[in-house]
């Protein structure tokens, strides 16, 4: 039995870090800049970012290891007692805004957070925000998703995707982020052994569900009227980041680096007043065909 | 003795809103839309937006006059057995994104909020928001908040200074959002008349402040450069707004009219990764002469 520990998870975020830089970096022709900082705790992260590439319009490919004195309350909820302690987490978080508007915005996170071998936990997931949907990279997206979950449970998939929707929800325009994903959070399962397998496989169908998206329609033509409604759904992105998201604003109040907190955000985003779609338009399809909860699978094979 | 109402109070908003509208109408050439809308429980609001205008990126000046059946916990800290009576409110908010650079982007707000004879307050103030600031606009903006204050007593404008300094700051970028005005909130001073009488004189000084340094810049020659830095920082406003603003959190927990509530945000903003100005520029003068507090009327005369 493999002991809860930091170091494997840390081995296995870099190393998946490093697959996704090179792969989206390929992709793209322009590499992503490599940064290493230390943390006065003792703690490390490496924000790699691509801005202004070929197809790229900005990503950021961050790694994270926090080493904290004690435990926050927030952070031990389940197990008061351990409030105080000392902790590690470790985190890899994905987010890629492509310059192509049939190109979705990609985002995928994963973390580990460790105070003995009875206090840790995982979290992650990824989800896909599109402007302009192809119901077959829905289905190839959520296909994946199913696949990753698959081997621990067959009603995973189907769980993690509602908490996916749950979550990537913006209250304050009824809408979806986008068409969602898996998502889990506080995930201790069995042993750290299988919960680690399970997160494994998650980081491991990352790329497998993003890059046929990527490669199928970075080329296609688009037009002025496309690009200003990939930037105005953006702004959507922004609100959900810095008005929502639970571990942006946590970055915005513990005095996390900020330019890694936000190197999620847009590198372009505009905000029109009163905007709607045209009826019958290709903008109008998306709101009324992908942003709602939907079974894909089901619904599209 | 006049009686708290909420009557003359909303006179003198719409009135002002009108003002506004008319005034920076005016000097774009282009007109603010008119709205009306009426809320279910029999609140209106007006809200007036005017976009891609010739001098104005993006303009609202909205009146809300909202009527709730049960006072929320959160207005009646003050007089907690007040909770759940009926109340009503009104408000005015201006904002104004430029499309000039050396033209700062404007705001301002005022409110009323009654429950009854003892139970009532305002609040409000307005703040400037430069990228290539002058210390004449500064000044002249300075100067006028404390003559809308010095009637009112001779501490007041650097007490609200303090107040407006105080709120407009970005706590994770350690930043002020700009070179601040004036700031108040549950304004409840001697009697309704007196403290209405000092609303009307920050209302009637909005105008004073602002139409100056707008006349005076619009027409400056900019480049490309100076729009980027613009746009660069205005997503510092949209972090403001979405992530710490008490007005736009509670406007989109409360279910209020979405685009009502972000009709304040940026048309345009861009987030640069770990971006930073050159040392000696423009931008940089930014950052060191300007977003830091100072007693600007003493130092610039």
């Amino acid at each position: 039995m493999v002991e809860p520990n930091v170091t494997d998870v840390k081995k296995y975020f870099i190393d998946l870090q490093s697959n996704i830089c090179d792969e989206l970096g390929a992709i793209d022709g322009k590499d992503f800049v490599i940064e290493e900082l230390n943390t006065l705790t003792g703690g490390s992260s490496k924000p790699r970012v691509l801005e202004d590439g070929e197809y790229l319009e900005k990503a950021a490919v961050n790694f994270t290891h926090s080493i904290g004195s004690s435990l926050p309350k927030a952070a031990s909820a389940r197990n008061p007692g351990l409030q105080g302690k000392s902790f590690e987490a470790v985190a890899i978080s994905v987010i890629v805004h492509p310059k192509n508007p049939y190109v979705p915005t990609f985002h995928a996170n994963l973390r580990f957070f460790l105070v003995d071998k009875d206090y840790w936990h995982f979290g992650g997931g990824f989800d896909l925000t599109p402007y302009y949907p192809f119901p077959d990279d829905v289905l190839h997206w959520h296909c994946t998703a199913a696949k990753a979950c698959l081997p621990f449970g067959p009603d995973l998939y189907s769980k993690l995707k509602t908490w996916c929707d749950d979550y990537f929800y913006l209250q304050h325009r009824e809408e979806p982020r986008g068409v969602g994903g898996i998502f889990f959070d506080d995930w201790h399962k069995t042993s750290f052994e299988s919960s680690f397998a399970f997160v494994r496989s998650v980081g491991d169908h990352v790329l497998p569900a993003y890059l046929p998206i990527i490669q199928r329609r970075k080329d296609l033509p688009f037009g002025s009227k496309e690009e200003e409604f990939m930037l105005y759904r953006r702004g959507r992105y922004a609100e959900f980041n810095l008005a929502i998201d639970r571990g942006t604003k946590y970055g915005l109040q513990s005095g996390r680096r900020i330019e890694s907190v936000l190197a999620s955000m847009p590198p372009r985003a505009i905000w029109k007043y009163d905007w709607k779609p045209q009826s019958g338009s290709a903008e109008a399809r998306l709101y009324e065909d992908y942003l709602r909860p939907r079974d894909w699978i089901a619904e599209l094979t």
